[in-house]
C-alpha cells in the first residue's frame, strides 16, 4: 500500500489500569481507513513521563502520521504537550491566542479560566494549536521528523468533533497525493455462526483479485460482512465493492437481513416511519431490552407506542390477555404464549405490529426439553400472528438476550418489507 | 515500584481496522494489578508479519512480562507463535503432546482436527505449550531475553480461563518475591461531576503518604472512587485502604450511594432479595432501560415483577392510571406525573416498590422551561410516594437515559435501607 504509515496513541493512567477501555483508537482507525489511511498499530500508555515520552517518540519515529488522544487537560499529569515537545527536541511556549480562546470558552459559561488552564495554552515551537470549540483543551499539530503528530483530547465527543473539523482537512492537505478513495458495502446477516459464514464465503473471497477486502465482524450473533474496496478513483472503487457484494449475496440467501451501515434498530425504525406503522412489545426473558433498543434512537415515539415487561406469569395473563390455561398447558416458554404476547401487545397499545419474546436466558432455569437459550417469538403483523422457536447458543445471559432482540427485529423488518402498503392487512412471512 | 515492568499486546487485523474494540487488554491490566503487577503500556498490532514481529520484539525488549492475546488460530494469518520464535531467535517444532490435546478436543465433539490445526501444535524451542481446555488454540509461555512472554487466545472467554489457570500460577512462581498484595476499596458516588469530585477530594488524596492510590472513574455520571493500597502483607494493605476510605467518606456525604465492586443494579437486587421486597417500573424517557438493567442479572424474577414502557401519553393514562387532566395541567414531564407512574406501577404489578421515570432525553423536545435533560422521578415505597426533578447534563441521549436509571436505582436503594423491615410501611427518604 502506498498510503502513509499511521499509528494511534491513547494516553492515560485510567486506560493502562484497565478502569476504562480505549474506544477512541478503534474509532480513529475506522475514520482513517475511510480516508484510505491504514492504521498498523495502537499504543495505549500511562501518563508517567518516562513511559509517555518513550512511547510517543517511538511511534513518531516509526510512522508518517500519529494521532494521539488524551493528556491535554489542565492538571500536572496531562503531559502530552511536553512529550511532543521532547520528541521534536523543541521547547514549549505560552500561546496568547490559545489562551484567549480558553478564556472565552469559560466566559461564555459565566466562569473564569483557572491558573491551571494556562498549561493548556502551551504549544511546542513549530507546532500549531487546534482550536477546541467543544471543550477547554486545545489540540496540537506538530511535525516530528518526517512524522506529523495530531494530538486531540481524550473525551470522545470532543475528540470526534475535532478530528472532523481540524484533522481531516490537514490529512487531505498532507497526504492527498497518496490517498486512494475507499468505498464500503455492508451486508448484515443473522443465522449462521461467524465460523460457518466464513467457511461459506471463503472461496468467493479468495477468488477476487485487486484491493478488495472482506471482513466479518460479529455482534451478539448479528454478522456484518464488510467490503472495503480501494481504487484510483471513487467510481472504480464503488464498482469493485458492488461486484463483490453481488458475488456474496447469493451465498447469504434469506439470512441476509439488510444492507448498509445502520444498526438493525435504526433500519427497523426507518422502515416503520416510512410506512407510518407502529409497534409495541411484550417481553419476558429480554426484560425491556427490545424496548430499550428501539428507544435508544431519537424520534422513536412516533413509531414505538409502548411495551410491557411481563417477567411474572400473572403479568402475562393480566396485562397481555394470555390465557392462564395456555401457560399451564404449554409452559410460559412456548410458541402459543409468544403469539399471544405479540397479539396482546399490539392490541393493548393499538399498534399495527406486536412483538412477543419469551425464553430462558439462563444461566439457570433450563430443562432437558427447553435448555437455556430456548426462546419463542411471536410477531403480530397487521391482523395476523405467527410464532416460532429458536435454540440460541447459550454463550451467556447477555448473548441470549441480545441475540433474541435481533431475531425479533429481523422478523419485524422482513414483515414490514413484505407488506409495504400501510393499513393493508397481508400475511406475515412464513417461519423459516 | 519494585514489581516487574509489564506490557500487554493484542494482535489482530480486526482490532487495528477498528472493527472490534480490544477489551482483553483492560481486563488483563486489572487482573495483573490485583496481583501487584502494574501494566505501563498496551500495544494493539495487525497480523502483518513485519508489524507483528517488530511490535512483539520491542515489547519483550522493554518489559519483564508480556501477556499477548490473539493470533493463535489455525489460519495463515495466525502468526503469534512465529513472531515469538523470531523474537527469541529460535525455531518452531511440532509438539506431539499439543497435537494429541487438540485431536482429543475435536474427538470429544465428534469431529476430526483439520490439517490446518497442526499449525496450532507448533512450539518455539525452549517454550512451553499451555493447554487450552476451553478451545482449540493452545497458549504459549516462552522466555525472550529477561522477559517472559505468555501468549493466549483472543477469544475473551478462553483468554480469561487460561489466564486464571495457566498464567497466574506462572506469575506467582516467577515474580513471587517481587509482588506485594494489593487491596481495593470502592466508594460509589452519584451527584457531583467527576471534576467537582476530584477537586473535593484533592487535598485528602495529596495528604496521604505511602503506596495508596485513589482513582475516580465515571460511568454515565455514576462515579467510582477506587482505592488501591499495597503493603508487604495483606493486613497492612487492608488497613491502609480502610484508613483512606475513612478519610474520604465525610467528603462524600449523602452522595455516597454504596460501597463495593458490585454494580448499582446488583446492589439493588441483592437488597430487595434480602428484604423479600419487590419492584415494578413505569418508564417513559428511559424506554425500558431501567427494566433491562434490573433483568440483566440472573434471578431478577424473584424481585422484579414487571414494567411498562409508557412512551405514549395514552399509555400513561390507560396502563398506569395517571389522570389525563394531570398530564394536561402539569405536562407529561412533571413531578406529579412521575409520582403517579411510580404508584401506578407498584399497584398494577402488586409490588412493594414502584419507580416512575419521565423526562426529555433529547436531542430534541426541550423547551426553555424544561430543557433537554429535565427528568422527573417518582418512587413509591411501601404505601407512600415521593417525586423529584433533576436537570441532567444533556451530554447525549444515551447519557441522560443511563444517568436517569442510576438516579432511580440510587433512590430505591436508599429507601430500601431506611426501612429495612419488610412489610412495615415507613416514610421514604426525603427529596434532596
Amino acid at each position: 500500500m502506498s498510503g502513509p504509515r499511521a499509528e494511534v496513541l491513547a494516553i492515560g493512567d485510567e486506560l493502562v489500569h484497565g478502569s476504562a477501555v480505549d474506544t477512541n483508537s478503534a474509532w480513529l482507525a475506522r475514520q482513517l481507513e475511510d480516508l484510505g489511511i491504514a492504521v498498523v498499530r495502537f499504543t495505549v500508555v500511562s501518563d508517567t513521563p518516562a513511559e509517555l515520552d518513550r512511547a510517543l517518540g517511538q511511534a513518531c519515529a516509526r510512522a508518517d502520521l500519529v494521532v494521539a488522544t488524551g493528556g491535554l487537560g489542565p492538571t500536572e499529569d496531562d503531559r502530552t504537550r511536553h512529550a511532543a515537545a521532547a520528541a521534536a527536541g523543541v521547547g514549549l511556549a505560552f500561546d496568547p491566542a490559545s489562551w484567549a480562546t480558553i478564556e472565552a470558552w469559560f466566559a461564555a459559561r459565566g466562569r473564569a479560566a483557572g491558573e491551571d488552564n494556562r498549561r493548556q495554552a502551551l504549544v511546542p515551537a513549530g507546532g500549531v494549536a487546534l482550536p477546541n470549540r467543544w471543550g477547554t483543551a486545545p489540540g496540537l499539530r506538530l511535525g516530528i521528523g518526517r512524522c506529523t503528530l495530531f494530538a486531540l483530547p481524550g473525551v470522545p465527543a470532543e475528540m470526534r468533533a475535532m478530528f472532523e473539523h481540524c484533522v481531516v482537512p490537514g490529512l487531505r492537505e498532507l497526504f492527498a497525493a497518496r490517498l486512494n478513495p475507499v468505498v464500503h458495502r455492508t451486508l448484515n446477516v443473522l443465522g449462521p455462526t461467524e465460523a460457518a459464514l466464513g467457511a461459506r464465503l471463503e472461496d468467493v473471497m479468495a477468488a477476487v483479485e485487486g484491493p478488495v477486502r472482506v471482513g466479518i465482524t460479529a455482534h451478539f450473533g448479528l454478522l456484518r460482512v464488510r467490503i472495503a474496496a480501494t481504487a484510483a478513483d471513487r467510481e472504480s472503487a464503488a464498482a469493485a465493492a458492488d461486484a463483490m457484494a453481488d458475488r456474496l449475496r447469493p451465498r447469504l440467501g434469506e439470512e441476509l437481513v439488510y444492507e448498509g451501515d445502520q444498526s438493525l434498530a435504526e433500519r427497523v425504525l426507518a422502515e416503520l416511519r416510512e410506512q407510518g406503522a407502529t409497534v409495541a412489545t411484550a417481553e419476558s426473558c429480554t426484560g425491556g431490552l427490545c424496548a430499550k433498543v428501539l428507544t435508544d434512537l431519537p424520534g422513536a415515539s412516533e413509531v414505538f407506542v409502548g411495551g410491557i415487561v411481563c417477567y411474572a406469569n400473572r403479568s402475562k395473563v393480566r396485562d397481555l390477555g394470555v390465557p392462564a390455561d395456555l401457560i399451564e398447558a404449554q409452559g410460559a416458554v412456548s410458541e402459543p404464549v409468544a403469539a399471544a404476547l405479540a397479539r396482546g401487545a399490539a392490541e393493548r397499545f393499538g399498534a399495527g405490529f406486536g412483538l412477543g419474546i419469551t425464553g430462558i436466558a439462563g444461566p439457570d432455569g433450563g430443562t432437558a426439553d427447553k435448555p437455556v437459550g430456548t426462546v419463542c417469538f411471536g410477531l403480530h403483523a397487521r391482523g395476523s400472528t405467527r410464532s416460532w422457536r429458536r435454540r440460541i447458543a447459550p454463550v451467556s445471559r447477555e448473548f441470549v438476550r441480545e441475540r433474541s432482540v435481533f431475531e425479533a427485529l429481523a422478523a419485524l423488518l422482513r414483515a414490514l418489507r413484505e407488506d409495504p402498503v400501510p393499513g393493508e392487512p397481508g400475511p406475515p412471512s412464513p417461519a423459516r
